[in-house]
Protein backbone atom coordinates (compact mmCIF):
# COMPACT_ATOMS: atom_id res chain seq x y z
CA UNK A 1 0.00 0.00 0.00
CA UNK A 2 1.41 3.48 -0.76
CA UNK A 3 0.46 6.58 1.59
CA UNK A 4 -0.22 9.71 -0.52
CA UNK A 5 -0.16 13.05 0.89
CA UNK A 6 -2.86 15.72 -0.82
CA UNK A 7 -2.89 19.80 -0.30
CA UNK A 8 -6.09 20.85 -1.47
CA UNK A 9 -7.13 24.34 -2.06
CA UNK A 10 -11.25 24.79 -1.93
CA UNK A 11 -13.59 27.61 -1.87
CA UNK A 12 -16.08 26.74 0.80
CA UNK A 13 -19.31 29.08 -0.28
CA UNK A 14 -20.81 25.71 -1.91
CA UNK A 15 -19.81 23.18 0.56
CA UNK A 16 -21.22 22.08 3.91
CA UNK A 17 -17.68 21.71 5.54
CA UNK A 18 -15.24 19.11 5.23
CA UNK A 19 -16.60 16.14 6.42
CA UNK A 20 -18.39 13.49 4.78
CA UNK A 21 -22.17 13.77 5.57
CA UNK A 22 -25.35 12.28 4.05
CA UNK A 23 -26.61 14.32 1.12
CA UNK A 24 -24.40 17.23 1.80
CA UNK A 25 -22.04 18.56 -0.70
CA UNK A 26 -18.88 18.11 1.24
CA UNK A 27 -15.13 18.63 0.34
CA UNK A 28 -13.95 15.03 1.98
CA UNK A 29 -17.23 13.66 -0.17
CA UNK A 30 -16.23 15.10 -3.12
CA UNK A 31 -12.37 14.40 -3.06
CA UNK A 32 -13.29 10.50 -1.77
CA UNK A 33 -15.07 10.72 -4.89
CA UNK A 34 -13.20 11.78 -7.45
CA UNK A 35 -10.18 9.77 -6.17
CA UNK A 36 -12.33 6.08 -5.91
CA UNK A 37 -12.95 6.98 -9.79
CA UNK A 38 -9.51 7.21 -10.70
CA UNK A 39 -8.25 4.35 -8.39
CA UNK A 40 -11.23 2.33 -9.16
CA UNK A 41 -11.11 1.44 -5.21
CA UNK A 42 -12.52 2.27 -1.90
CA UNK A 43 -10.58 4.95 -0.51
CA UNK A 44 -10.76 6.43 2.92
CA UNK A 45 -9.49 10.01 2.82
CA UNK A 46 -8.42 11.46 6.47
CA UNK A 47 -8.38 15.21 6.95
CA UNK A 48 -6.17 17.56 9.05
CA UNK A 49 -9.28 18.59 10.59
CA UNK A 50 -12.72 19.41 10.04
CA UNK A 51 -13.48 23.27 8.13
CA UNK A 52 -16.82 23.79 8.88
CA UNK A 53 -19.88 25.17 6.15
CA UNK A 54 -18.40 27.70 4.48
CA UNK A 55 -14.77 28.06 5.57
CA UNK A 56 -12.36 28.20 2.86
CA UNK A 57 -9.07 26.64 2.57
CA UNK A 58 -5.90 27.36 0.46
CA UNK A 59 -3.42 24.26 2.15
CA UNK A 60 -5.62 21.75 3.84
CA UNK A 61 -3.47 18.82 3.69
CA UNK A 62 -5.40 14.82 3.55
CA UNK A 63 -3.87 11.17 2.99
CA UNK A 64 -5.15 7.63 2.00
CA UNK A 65 -3.47 4.73 1.24
CA UNK A 66 -3.86 2.90 -2.00
CA UNK A 67 -2.85 0.04 -3.72
CA UNK A 68 -2.86 1.33 -7.54
CA UNK A 69 0.66 2.69 -9.04
CA UNK A 70 -0.03 5.96 -10.08
CA UNK A 71 2.93 8.49 -9.47
CA UNK A 72 1.49 11.27 -7.58
CA UNK A 73 1.92 14.00 -10.68
CA UNK A 74 -0.66 11.36 -12.25
CA UNK A 75 -2.97 11.39 -9.54
CA UNK A 76 -2.94 15.06 -9.14
CA UNK A 77 -3.49 15.82 -13.06
CA UNK A 78 -6.42 13.02 -13.01
CA UNK A 79 -7.58 14.64 -9.64
CA UNK A 80 -7.71 18.13 -10.91
CA UNK A 81 -9.48 16.70 -14.41
CA UNK A 82 -12.27 15.13 -12.28
CA UNK A 83 -12.99 17.80 -9.15
CA UNK A 84 -15.63 20.07 -9.22
CA UNK A 85 -13.61 23.63 -9.76
CA UNK A 86 -14.49 24.71 -6.54
CA UNK A 87 -11.57 22.26 -5.15
CA UNK A 88 -8.40 22.45 -6.70
CA UNK A 89 -5.03 19.98 -5.72
CA UNK A 90 -1.85 21.60 -5.62
CA UNK A 91 0.52 19.15 -4.45
CA UNK A 92 0.37 15.38 -4.21
CA UNK A 93 3.74 13.34 -2.67
CA UNK A 94 4.12 9.77 -1.36
CA UNK A 95 4.72 9.97 2.47
CA UNK A 96 5.62 7.43 4.72
CA UNK A 97 3.35 4.88 6.01
CA UNK A 98 2.63 6.33 9.59
CA UNK A 99 1.91 9.55 8.10
CA UNK A 100 -1.53 10.59 9.34
CA UNK A 101 -2.67 13.86 8.02
CA UNK A 102 -4.47 14.34 11.64
CA UNK A 103 -2.39 12.83 14.49
CA UNK A 104 1.18 14.27 12.76
CA UNK A 105 -0.04 17.43 11.98
CA UNK A 106 1.85 19.77 14.24
CA UNK A 107 0.72 23.32 13.56
CA UNK A 108 -2.37 24.84 11.61
CA UNK A 109 -2.53 28.28 10.35
CA UNK A 110 -5.57 30.38 10.49
CA UNK A 111 -6.62 33.67 8.32
CA UNK A 112 -9.55 35.73 8.49
CA UNK A 113 -10.31 38.38 6.49
CA UNK A 114 -11.87 41.56 7.25
CA UNK A 115 -13.10 43.94 4.46
CA UNK A 116 -13.14 47.38 6.30
CA UNK A 117 -14.99 49.12 2.69
CA UNK A 118 -17.95 47.41 0.80
CA UNK A 119 -16.49 44.72 -1.88
CA UNK A 120 -17.71 42.94 -4.62
CA UNK A 121 -14.82 40.98 -5.80
CA UNK A 122 -13.54 40.02 -2.31
CA UNK A 123 -17.38 39.24 -1.15
CA UNK A 124 -17.01 35.19 -0.64
CA UNK A 125 -13.41 35.58 1.48
CA UNK A 126 -14.56 38.57 3.71
CA UNK A 127 -16.47 39.38 6.99
CA UNK A 128 -17.53 43.42 5.67
CA UNK A 129 -17.29 45.69 8.70
CA UNK A 130 -18.04 48.81 7.65
CA UNK A 131 -17.45 50.58 10.81
CA UNK A 132 -13.91 52.29 11.96
CA UNK A 133 -11.80 49.66 14.24
CA UNK A 134 -9.42 50.52 16.50
CA UNK A 135 -6.30 48.41 15.08
CA UNK A 136 -3.89 49.02 17.26
CA UNK A 137 -6.73 47.54 20.12
CA UNK A 138 -7.13 44.34 18.27
CA UNK A 139 -3.91 43.94 18.07
CA UNK A 140 -3.12 44.67 22.17
CA UNK A 141 -6.20 41.72 22.05
CA UNK A 142 -4.36 39.73 19.61
CA UNK A 143 -1.25 39.27 20.79
CA UNK A 144 -2.37 38.53 24.73
CA UNK A 145 -3.75 34.95 23.17
CA UNK A 146 0.16 33.75 22.43
CA UNK A 147 1.28 30.57 24.69
CA UNK A 148 -0.75 27.98 26.23
CA UNK A 149 -4.20 29.09 27.27
CA UNK A 150 -7.67 27.03 28.40
CA UNK A 151 -9.78 28.44 25.06
CA UNK A 152 -13.01 27.40 26.47
CA UNK A 153 -14.73 30.23 26.52
CA UNK A 154 -13.92 30.74 22.89
CA UNK A 155 -14.89 27.69 21.21
CA UNK A 156 -18.73 25.82 20.99
CA UNK A 157 -19.07 23.23 23.20
CA UNK A 158 -16.39 22.96 25.23
CA UNK A 159 -17.00 20.35 27.47
CA UNK A 160 -17.44 17.78 24.50
CA UNK A 161 -13.45 18.29 24.71
CA UNK A 162 -11.29 15.80 26.95
CA UNK A 163 -9.38 19.33 28.07
CA UNK A 164 -9.16 22.97 25.81
CA UNK A 165 -6.40 23.53 26.04
CA UNK A 166 -4.31 24.99 22.65
CA UNK A 167 -0.56 26.35 22.20
CA UNK A 168 -0.88 29.36 20.18
CA UNK A 169 2.30 29.68 18.81
CA UNK A 170 1.59 32.86 16.54
CA UNK A 171 -0.86 36.01 16.05
CA UNK A 172 -0.61 38.62 13.84
CA UNK A 173 -3.28 41.68 13.11
CA UNK A 174 -2.05 43.63 10.33
CA UNK A 175 -3.87 46.05 7.67
CA UNK A 176 -3.61 44.96 4.26
CA UNK A 177 -4.90 47.38 1.51
CA UNK A 178 -8.54 47.97 2.31
CA UNK A 179 -8.68 45.00 4.99
CA UNK A 180 -7.82 43.73 8.40
CA UNK A 181 -6.16 40.08 8.51
CA UNK A 182 -5.69 38.35 11.50
CA UNK A 183 -3.53 34.89 11.35
CA UNK A 184 -2.99 32.47 14.07
CA UNK A 185 -1.21 29.62 14.05
CA UNK A 186 -1.53 27.13 16.66
CA UNK A 187 -1.19 23.19 17.67
CA UNK A 188 -5.15 23.00 17.53
CA UNK A 189 -8.16 24.91 17.08
CA UNK A 190 -11.51 24.16 18.75
CA UNK A 191 -15.05 24.39 17.26
CA UNK A 192 -14.97 27.48 15.77
CA UNK A 193 -12.81 29.02 18.44
CA UNK A 194 -11.18 31.50 15.64
CA UNK A 195 -14.60 32.98 14.53
CA UNK A 196 -15.40 33.29 17.56
CA UNK A 197 -12.19 35.17 18.50
CA UNK A 198 -12.46 37.31 15.72
CA UNK A 199 -15.58 38.21 16.82
CA UNK A 200 -14.43 39.31 20.33
CA UNK A 201 -11.50 41.35 18.73
CA UNK A 202 -13.70 43.00 16.59
CA UNK A 203 -15.69 44.26 19.02
CA UNK A 204 -12.50 45.41 20.91
CA UNK A 205 -11.75 47.14 17.87
CA UNK A 206 -15.21 48.98 17.89
CA UNK A 207 -14.31 50.16 21.20
CA UNK A 208 -17.04 48.06 22.53
CA UNK A 209 -15.34 47.02 25.40
CA UNK A 210 -12.07 47.36 27.71
CA UNK A 211 -9.68 44.48 26.17
CA UNK A 212 -9.00 43.56 29.71
CA UNK A 213 -12.91 41.87 29.49
CA UNK A 214 -11.25 39.81 26.80
CA UNK A 215 -8.26 38.92 27.91
CA UNK A 216 -10.12 37.30 31.44
CA UNK A 217 -11.43 35.10 29.28
CA UNK A 218 -8.79 33.31 28.78
CA UNK A 219 -8.35 30.61 30.67
CA UNK A 220 -12.06 30.30 32.21
CA UNK A 221 -13.00 27.12 32.25
CA UNK A 222 -17.19 27.89 32.22
CA UNK A 223 -18.56 30.89 30.53
CA UNK A 224 -22.25 31.60 29.49
CA UNK A 225 -23.01 30.52 26.53
CA UNK A 226 -24.36 34.00 25.17
CA UNK A 227 -20.87 35.12 25.46
CA UNK A 228 -20.31 33.37 22.51
CA UNK A 229 -20.79 35.23 18.95
CA UNK A 230 -19.79 33.08 15.82
CA UNK A 231 -18.30 35.14 12.99
CA UNK A 232 -19.30 34.45 9.38
CA UNK A 233 -17.67 31.52 8.14
CA UNK A 234 -16.60 33.02 4.57
CA UNK A 235 -13.27 35.12 6.17
CA UNK A 236 -12.22 32.00 7.49
CA UNK A 237 -9.11 30.32 5.31
CA UNK A 238 -7.48 27.26 6.60
CA UNK A 239 -3.87 28.26 5.05
CA UNK A 240 -1.21 25.22 6.38
CA UNK A 241 -0.29 22.54 8.06
CA UNK A 242 2.78 21.94 9.14
CA UNK A 243 4.34 18.44 9.63
CA UNK A 244 7.48 16.82 10.94
CA UNK A 245 9.95 17.50 8.19
CA UNK B 1 -28.83 70.02 -11.34
CA UNK B 2 -25.40 68.38 -9.42
CA UNK B 3 -23.12 65.78 -11.30
CA UNK B 4 -22.19 62.65 -9.04
CA UNK B 5 -19.48 60.55 -10.10
CA UNK B 6 -19.74 57.10 -8.65
CA UNK B 7 -16.75 54.14 -8.16
CA UNK B 8 -17.71 50.92 -8.92
CA UNK B 9 -16.30 47.69 -8.01
CA UNK B 10 -17.88 44.34 -9.25
CA UNK B 11 -17.79 40.80 -9.85
CA UNK B 12 -18.26 40.34 -13.79
CA UNK B 13 -18.94 36.57 -13.40
CA UNK B 14 -22.61 37.00 -13.56
CA UNK B 15 -23.52 40.13 -15.47
CA UNK B 16 -23.95 40.19 -19.56
CA UNK B 17 -21.51 43.19 -19.06
CA UNK B 18 -21.58 46.55 -18.54
CA UNK B 19 -24.05 48.08 -20.97
CA UNK B 20 -27.68 48.05 -20.68
CA UNK B 21 -28.97 45.53 -22.75
CA UNK B 22 -33.51 43.98 -22.93
CA UNK B 23 -34.00 40.95 -20.55
CA UNK B 24 -29.84 40.83 -19.71
CA UNK B 25 -28.40 41.07 -15.84
CA UNK B 26 -26.05 44.24 -16.75
CA UNK B 27 -23.97 46.27 -14.44
CA UNK B 28 -25.61 49.78 -16.06
CA UNK B 29 -28.87 48.08 -15.39
CA UNK B 30 -28.40 47.05 -11.93
CA UNK B 31 -26.98 50.43 -10.61
CA UNK B 32 -29.73 52.51 -12.58
CA UNK B 33 -32.41 50.65 -11.04
CA UNK B 34 -31.07 51.14 -7.65
CA UNK B 35 -30.12 54.93 -8.32
CA UNK B 36 -33.86 55.35 -9.69
CA UNK B 37 -35.35 53.75 -5.91
CA UNK B 38 -32.86 55.91 -4.11
CA UNK B 39 -33.64 59.43 -5.93
CA UNK B 40 -37.33 58.69 -7.44
CA UNK B 41 -36.42 60.20 -10.67
CA UNK B 42 -35.29 59.04 -14.10
CA UNK B 43 -31.31 58.63 -13.92
CA UNK B 44 -29.00 58.16 -16.75
CA UNK B 45 -25.57 56.55 -15.68
CA UNK B 46 -23.01 57.03 -17.81
CA UNK B 47 -19.84 54.86 -17.75
CA UNK B 48 -16.29 55.08 -18.49
CA UNK B 49 -16.70 52.85 -21.63
CA UNK B 50 -18.38 49.33 -21.43
CA UNK B 51 -16.80 46.10 -20.09
CA UNK B 52 -17.75 42.98 -21.72
CA UNK B 53 -19.86 39.73 -20.27
CA UNK B 54 -17.64 38.36 -17.48
CA UNK B 55 -14.91 41.02 -17.52
CA UNK B 56 -14.95 42.41 -13.41
CA UNK B 57 -13.50 46.01 -12.18
CA UNK B 58 -11.99 47.49 -9.33
CA UNK B 59 -12.40 50.68 -10.39
CA UNK B 60 -15.29 51.22 -13.11
CA UNK B 61 -16.74 55.28 -12.88
CA UNK B 62 -19.70 56.17 -13.72
CA UNK B 63 -21.78 59.70 -13.77
CA UNK B 64 -24.81 60.93 -13.35
CA UNK B 65 -27.09 63.99 -13.18
CA UNK B 66 -29.85 64.29 -10.23
CA UNK B 67 -31.90 67.37 -8.97
CA UNK B 68 -31.88 65.41 -5.73
CA UNK B 69 -30.10 67.21 -2.60
CA UNK B 70 -28.69 63.80 -1.18
CA UNK B 71 -25.09 64.26 -0.04
CA UNK B 72 -22.12 61.78 -1.73
CA UNK B 73 -22.26 59.67 1.54
CA UNK B 74 -26.00 59.59 1.66
CA UNK B 75 -26.14 57.92 -1.60
CA UNK B 76 -22.81 55.76 -0.79
CA UNK B 77 -24.46 54.09 1.72
CA UNK B 78 -28.04 53.87 -0.10
CA UNK B 79 -26.71 52.22 -3.01
CA UNK B 80 -24.62 49.98 -0.74
CA UNK B 81 -27.12 48.84 1.26
CA UNK B 82 -29.62 48.26 -2.03
CA UNK B 83 -27.08 46.96 -4.86
CA UNK B 84 -26.94 43.22 -5.35
CA UNK B 85 -23.74 42.14 -3.44
CA UNK B 86 -21.78 41.56 -6.82
CA UNK B 87 -21.16 45.48 -7.25
CA UNK B 88 -20.21 47.83 -4.54
CA UNK B 89 -19.89 51.47 -4.65
CA UNK B 90 -16.33 52.66 -3.46
CA UNK B 91 -16.61 55.98 -3.91
CA UNK B 92 -18.97 58.91 -4.84
CA UNK B 93 -18.42 62.20 -5.31
CA UNK B 94 -19.73 65.59 -6.30
CA UNK B 95 -17.99 66.91 -9.69
CA UNK B 96 -18.59 69.87 -11.73
CA UNK B 97 -21.28 69.85 -14.82
CA UNK B 98 -18.44 69.41 -17.57
CA UNK B 99 -17.55 65.96 -15.67
CA UNK B 100 -18.42 63.21 -18.36
CA UNK B 101 -17.16 59.50 -17.19
CA UNK B 102 -16.11 58.76 -20.98
CA UNK B 103 -15.14 61.75 -22.69
CA UNK B 104 -13.32 63.19 -19.76
CA UNK B 105 -11.12 60.28 -18.86
CA UNK B 106 -7.60 60.09 -19.74
CA UNK B 107 -6.36 56.81 -19.13
CA UNK B 108 -7.88 53.84 -18.62
CA UNK B 109 -5.66 50.44 -16.37
CA UNK B 110 -6.44 47.03 -17.11
CA UNK B 111 -5.17 43.87 -15.12
CA UNK B 112 -5.37 40.34 -16.98
CA UNK B 113 -4.31 37.36 -14.42
CA UNK B 114 -3.10 34.31 -14.87
CA UNK B 115 -3.35 31.22 -12.76
CA UNK B 116 -0.33 28.76 -12.89
CA UNK B 117 -1.40 26.20 -10.93
CA UNK B 118 -4.72 24.84 -10.23
CA UNK B 119 -7.24 27.20 -7.74
CA UNK B 120 -10.36 27.21 -6.82
CA UNK B 121 -10.01 30.36 -4.59
CA UNK B 122 -8.87 32.44 -7.93
CA UNK B 123 -10.79 30.81 -10.32
CA UNK B 124 -13.45 33.50 -10.99
CA UNK B 125 -10.28 35.61 -11.63
CA UNK B 126 -7.80 34.17 -13.53
CA UNK B 127 -7.59 32.64 -16.56
CA UNK B 128 -6.16 29.06 -15.68
CA UNK B 129 -3.21 27.87 -17.96
CA UNK B 130 -1.22 24.72 -16.86
CA UNK B 131 1.49 25.07 -19.15
CA UNK B 132 5.13 26.42 -18.54
CA UNK B 133 5.18 30.44 -19.39
CA UNK B 134 8.49 32.10 -20.15
CA UNK B 135 7.98 35.12 -18.67
CA UNK B 136 10.86 36.78 -20.27
CA UNK B 137 9.45 36.38 -23.59
CA UNK B 138 6.20 37.65 -22.61
CA UNK B 139 7.67 41.00 -21.30
CA UNK B 140 9.56 41.66 -24.66
CA UNK B 141 6.21 41.29 -26.27
CA UNK B 142 4.24 43.25 -23.57
CA UNK B 143 7.17 46.02 -23.19
CA UNK B 144 6.73 46.56 -27.44
CA UNK B 145 3.15 47.55 -27.14
CA UNK B 146 4.33 50.98 -25.25
CA UNK B 147 3.91 53.96 -27.33
CA UNK B 148 1.34 55.06 -30.06
CA UNK B 149 0.40 52.11 -32.21
CA UNK B 150 -2.40 51.24 -34.75
CA UNK B 151 -4.10 47.72 -32.91
CA UNK B 152 -6.07 46.78 -35.80
CA UNK B 153 -4.94 43.30 -35.57
CA UNK B 154 -5.87 43.31 -31.76
CA UNK B 155 -9.16 43.99 -31.80
CA UNK B 156 -12.81 42.81 -32.46
CA UNK B 157 -14.02 44.75 -35.34
CA UNK B 158 -11.43 47.38 -36.35
CA UNK B 159 -13.40 48.47 -39.44
CA UNK B 160 -16.47 49.99 -37.17
CA UNK B 161 -13.85 52.43 -35.42
CA UNK B 162 -12.67 56.08 -37.15
CA UNK B 163 -9.49 55.05 -36.27
CA UNK B 164 -7.58 52.00 -34.47
CA UNK B 165 -4.56 53.94 -32.49
CA UNK B 166 -3.95 54.00 -28.62
CA UNK B 167 -1.09 55.36 -26.78
CA UNK B 168 -0.24 52.78 -24.48
CA UNK B 169 1.03 54.62 -21.82
CA UNK B 170 2.45 51.81 -19.57
CA UNK B 171 2.83 47.88 -19.63
CA UNK B 172 3.94 45.11 -16.59
CA UNK B 173 4.17 41.80 -17.75
CA UNK B 174 4.94 39.89 -13.72
CA UNK B 175 5.14 36.87 -11.56
CA UNK B 176 3.11 37.91 -8.39
CA UNK B 177 2.95 34.14 -6.49
CA UNK B 178 0.89 31.27 -8.60
CA UNK B 179 -0.14 33.95 -11.09
CA UNK B 180 1.25 36.20 -13.65
CA UNK B 181 -0.02 39.74 -13.96
CA UNK B 182 -0.47 41.83 -16.69
CA UNK B 183 -1.01 45.76 -16.72
CA UNK B 184 -1.80 47.80 -19.33
CA UNK B 185 -2.67 51.78 -19.09
CA UNK B 186 -3.67 53.73 -22.57
CA UNK B 187 -5.84 56.26 -23.33
CA UNK B 188 -8.13 54.11 -25.04
CA UNK B 189 -8.99 50.17 -25.42
CA UNK B 190 -10.69 48.77 -28.46
CA UNK B 191 -13.56 45.60 -28.19
CA UNK B 192 -11.30 42.88 -26.47
CA UNK B 193 -7.96 44.49 -27.07
CA UNK B 194 -6.68 43.41 -23.81
CA UNK B 195 -8.05 39.42 -24.35
CA UNK B 196 -6.56 39.00 -27.63
CA UNK B 197 -3.48 40.52 -26.75
CA UNK B 198 -3.27 38.61 -23.38
CA UNK B 199 -3.82 35.29 -25.93
CA UNK B 200 -0.68 36.37 -27.76
CA UNK B 201 1.13 37.08 -25.23
CA UNK B 202 0.73 33.92 -23.78
CA UNK B 203 1.42 31.80 -27.23
CA UNK B 204 4.76 33.79 -26.66
CA UNK B 205 5.38 32.53 -23.13
CA UNK B 206 4.84 29.22 -24.39
CA UNK B 207 7.22 29.28 -27.16
CA UNK B 208 4.95 28.70 -30.03
CA UNK B 209 5.82 31.41 -31.97
CA UNK B 210 8.94 33.96 -32.26
CA UNK B 211 8.20 37.33 -30.50
CA UNK B 212 8.85 38.90 -33.85
CA UNK B 213 5.84 37.11 -35.43
CA UNK B 214 3.76 39.30 -32.94
CA UNK B 215 5.39 42.72 -32.72
CA UNK B 216 4.92 42.32 -36.64
CA UNK B 217 1.31 42.67 -36.20
CA UNK B 218 1.42 46.02 -34.70
CA UNK B 219 0.35 49.01 -37.10
CA UNK B 220 -0.66 46.60 -39.50
CA UNK B 221 -4.14 47.81 -40.62
CA UNK B 222 -5.65 44.32 -41.92
CA UNK B 223 -5.23 41.03 -40.31
CA UNK B 224 -7.36 37.68 -40.97
CA UNK B 225 -9.99 37.38 -38.52
CA UNK B 226 -8.36 33.57 -37.66
CA UNK B 227 -5.35 35.48 -35.86
CA UNK B 228 -7.64 37.08 -33.49
CA UNK B 229 -8.30 34.63 -30.23
CA UNK B 230 -10.36 36.11 -27.31
CA UNK B 231 -8.51 34.99 -23.76
CA UNK B 232 -11.48 34.34 -21.35
CA UNK B 233 -13.29 37.29 -19.52
CA UNK B 234 -12.72 36.08 -16.05
CA UNK B 235 -9.54 36.53 -16.08
CA UNK B 236 -9.86 40.69 -17.05
CA UNK B 237 -10.73 43.52 -14.26
CA UNK B 238 -10.62 46.88 -15.17
CA UNK B 239 -8.62 48.61 -12.39
CA UNK B 240 -8.95 52.38 -12.71
CA UNK B 241 -10.19 55.17 -15.05
CA UNK B 242 -7.71 58.42 -14.38
CA UNK B 243 -9.23 61.88 -15.27
CA UNK B 244 -7.82 65.72 -15.16
CA UNK B 245 -7.13 66.08 -11.53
Amino acid sequence: MRNIKLTLEYDGTDFSGWQIQPRRRTVQGVVTRSLQTILREPVKVIGSGRTDAGVHARGQAANFTTTASLSPEEIRRALNALLPDDVAVRRVQRVGPDFHARYSALQREYLYRIALQPTALQRRYTWQVHRPLDLSLMQRGAAALQGIHDFSAFCLGPEKNRHNRCQVFETRMRRVGGEIHFRITANRFLHSMVRILIDWLVRLGREQLPVERFTDLLDRDAVENSLRVVAPARGLCLMRVKYPA
